[in-house]
């Protein structure tokens, strides 16, 4: 599977800049992007879609005695928690004058534009108009820009859609693990979204680009070449993929998903396949927040618990705003970009917006071809108005996710290793599918029980 | 009176910030600014309006050994004071070979290019060509792009517009004022000069902006709401209008106008209205200067005497470039901004060209509504051929002003208090109007017999 | 010679800015520069005229272990000297997914993307997709984006035409001189090319910029007025000039060329012309390299030998990347800037590309006007197919060029010394010219021979 432009004629190949050039492999941006998978803002394609999910804004431990400045999918807003303790996330421009309501005063409800004392509730109610004669009808003829807003766990939501289509808060399993530290965290990726949630549908970049490439930013295990595959979910609401690698004595199967859009929770970083281990869970669990069409907000948690990391190499004080514990995640010194590329590099090197025609595709990138199909075809649904599907709930009442580790011993044997790995991916895969009802600790049970009957018996 | 897009329908009226968002209330800047009156380079409608009038280009302290590169109504210029004391303000870029004569050497008459030496008196005369055989025809055959300037009390005035329709240098009444220093000053505002000319037709920001919502900024006083009423001047040379406030046993009329285009005159803003005061001053004569589309320059003089301030809050030596001595007037940290937002906030704050379709005004701008139509008008006239109204002198030779503070002992009665100020700020504004032909000192006199006789008696 | 717009009617012609903005000599950058000379991106008539040439793209002291970002016409390229020593010159983004190389991995041979691992030689051949299964064919059907790149002397080459147009790599008579200590440096400039390559086209500059509006940058004998002659190069490669000065009982003639598109070399900046001089030659071989339409880098070498420079102005530590030894080639503070202007400031100063139109050319501009007509003829030319002409070789096996000093005592005499200088200019710029084809050494001993004999004797 090769995409992209006409390739040279066989023969010559060497030295031909000049015709790739000429051929409009420009290597200067062209503005040539896939607007209708990379354009965020109000009334395109990819920004109503995206308008039909809820979407982390920012942390609670920014909204504080003052209000907050934001751009969310291309709009400028402000958000800060009244004195009342309720959130509001408002079009940032005073509906009066436009003056912008981050110099606003934040009010018992709502807050106080600073210019003419005009008060917005959260909701966008106008309560008072403090100027305007008192039987005004102004304020009761007018709303306020509002969406509603939910705290969780120390993200701000916001539903930025149509209000009767508002989705129920989507709560994942992995948010209500027992025992679960989850420290919340929001990193700024300047470029387009899709770029960075195109990453973990490729888990081909984790050999080269965090193992074999500089230096192993995780562990060494990284680097074993891995068997892949590609499903979409059976609800129809993102793709999991299953990665199968050998190291030593031991099989390591790694399940993820996307969750369309922009949801996606890499289970641990710091895996070590050196012991069976039966559907370990995530270690961050985030959303790629477009910010603008040039900008990306990461806005997640990073998971602290006894079941991942045992070596203990997470670093919780380096977790927050603007911070992460792994390399490569946030914007350093150019020299290091170089010496010790990562996420960063690798997606912001990208250019500003991705030019898909100017890409060559290959085998590895089967689910980065997957995913732009996929949304490709949700926002052409919304467009006709076919809304996405409503994710399914297990026995808890959360949405089950793939995301986990399982590692089997299984030593290797005449039997080509590419086989082996192929067929336990395949079949660990199915369990893990199969056993999404169950609530979690039942979930595990169940997976290592098939194991242990299905494959290492 | 509220204008703008439809409201939302009666019913629910809460969380509309989609709605809002796609019938045009977008958070983002669309644009669709008013280009009539917001555009201001040359040929645009607005632009060539504003040439028919002086304007302040710099002060007086800014021309020193080297020459300044200055932009004003969207033009690249250069300004200086040559060796023998002229001042020229000139395109930037030398008619020769278009070097910017920011790098000219300032020469006995004129500016010489650091390039070819190229020599340009003040008015625009190209006094040498010297690379240029002796009888090269060049210099007589051609002439610099040249504005005649007039310093006037520290500040450097340019007119822009054709040479016959020059008008006379306006020095208006509260020029030449007895016993009264005058310190020129020079503030940045990033955003169009109409935002920034329509604060002085809006007083009920002071209310709120520079009283109410953080902190008094000038005198609590100022948070009593006024009655207002807008008018314009007899010989339609601006706006003037009057504001009725209580406080205590004294009602304090304040008149102002806005000599439009750009010239504005607040009264005293450390005013007290604890005593009788008839037609003191003002503290602050200023041009809001349009340097181009999306910036301004506030220019001016800050009025230090023995009839204002009589608290003496006023600090001569916080004024300057790019200093003031009020709040809120310049730059400042962002937490600064949010935490005691002012004139510099509520008005940058708009946006940097402030969309007025997506505005709601009310009763309380009908001073902003009657200037954009006063602009309006005046900006087609002059495409039309109907040049400005020039404006009329007093008995002194100079152009009197409305600006100015009443202030009479009117203790409250059974009669409602709005009827009471509304009754005194017509009758006041009236005898001010009445007395503008007087000279200083007279005039003063007048208001006073008047108030006394009239009302007071 | 008095090209642009119409001039003022005879009459009045002061303070005409108003007039000349609204006829078009506006102040402001009107965009309307002369796109078909001044455009160098891909698929621009200029730009592929110049990529018919060998360009400079940085120096080789700036390869080190890390790759590279540069721009080179327009293009954004990555280069890089492998472990096995070959120079890449490749397109900065990676052929798979285009994440930028300025991450990659420098390799035995080429360079490796960080993303993924796929490995370019410095040819365009891809090496390696790692990641993609053992028999995939994407390697062979692809080629990355390259250049033919060249070390000489401390500077990297490259070429980025037609592989089938690839000139000869260029090799300059000066550039193989006995006992010469050649010191590469590389200068930013943040305006169009052609405005710094013009500069050398006008020795009157020399007068004015460097002598006479601040200070001497070099020696005052700079200051004394030339009687300048251009010429075409007779194969038609460039043009030259003669400039014949009057210092003192000396004449001193200056021959100097323009080979086009970009290189020029000035004789010694420090010539002080005190004594016999036959043919010293330069102190300074550099292009003016097109980064994109704004911005150009001037790369070269300085000179350093016993035959120039004899006062021992020159500091050869002081020259290198972003540093030069002689004043006003790199970006100072503005004071410095406005107080000791430079060739940095007379040419930024023409504003980021120079609009021709609004010029007024003189008798001085002659080779200004000369080099923009043969530009835009071999602009043309290769537009209709015609390619650049070859330059000739001398008996060294390498181009021969014009630059030099010649100094000879000619007390003055009754004759007007501008015909005695007008004849020293052209009879010793003939006999330069004519010696063009002799070696070095032979060459200088002929033209003294010639001087001695014609014209001393």
């Amino acid at each position: 599977m090769v995409q992209g432009l006409p390739s040279p004629p066989p023969g010559e190949t060497t030295y031909r800049g000049y015709e790739r050039t000429q051929t409009g492999h420009s290597p200067t941006q062209s503005g040539t992007e896939d607007r209708e998978l990379t354009h965020v803002g109000p009334g395109t394609p990819c920004g109503e879609y995206l308008r039909r999910f809820w979407h982390p804004v920012t942390l609670s431990s920014q909204l504080n005695d003052l209000p907050l400045a934001i751009r969310i999918l291309g709009e400028n807003l402000v958000t800060f928690r009244d004195l009342a303790g309720n959130v509001g996330v408002l079009h940032r421009q005073c509906s009066h004058r436009r003056t912008s309501l981050e110099y606003g005063v934040i009010a018992e409800h709502g807050i106080r534009c600073c210019y003419h004392g005009w008060l917005y509730d959260v909701d966008g109610t106008i309560l008072e108009t403090p100027g305007e004669p008192e039987d005004s009808p102004i304020r009761h003829s007018l709303c306020h820009g509002a969406y509603p807003a939910r705290e969780y766990k120390g993200i701000v939501f916001a539903y930025m859609g149509p209000p009767e289509l508002k989705p129920e808060f989507p709560i994942y399993d992995t948010f209500e693990l027992p025992d679960d530290e989850m420290i919340p965290y929001l990193l700024d990726m300047p470029c387009n979204w899709l770029q960075v949630t195109e990453n973990p549908m490729d888990p081909f970049h984790s050999v080269f680009l965090h193992t074999r490439i500089s230096r192993a930013h995780f562990d060494v295990s990284w680097g074993a070449m891995p068997i892949v595959e590609w499903h979409q979910m059976p609800d129809k609401t993102g793709i999991y993929l299953t990665s199968a690698r050998r190291w030593n004595d031991y099989v390591w199967i790694r399940t993820n998903e996307l969750a369309v859009p922009n949801f996606t929770q890499p289970p641990d970083i710091f895996q070590n396949p050196d012991r069976d281990k039966f559907f370990t869970r995530v270690g961050n669990s985030k959303w790629h927040l477009p910010v603008d069409d040039t900008n990306t907000q990461i806005i997640g948690w990073r998971h602290f618990n006894d079941t991942i990391d045992l070596a203990g190499k997470g670093r919780r004080d380096a977790v927050g705003v603007g911070s992460y514990d792994a390399v490569g995640r946030v914007k350093r010194t150019y020299e290091e970009q170089q010496r010790v590329p990562g996420d960063y590099e690798a997606q912001v090197g990208q250019d500003t917006i991705a030019v898909h025609k100017l890409e060559h595709l290959g085998k590895t990138d089967t689910g980065v071809a997957m995913l732009r199909q996929l949304l490709r075809r949700a926002i052409r649904n919304v467009k006709k108005g076919v809304e996405p599907p409503k994710p399914l709930k297990n026995t808890d009442g959360y949405i089950p996710t793939m995301a986990g580790d399982v590692i089997i011993n299984v030593p290797q044997t005449n039997r080509t290793d590419e086989e082996v790995r192929s067929d336990l991916g395949r079949r660990i895969g199915a369990i893990v599918l199969d056993s999404m009802p169950l609530a979690h600790g039942e979930r595990q049970a169940e997976i290592e029980r098939r194991v242990r009957n299905e494959i290492l018996a």
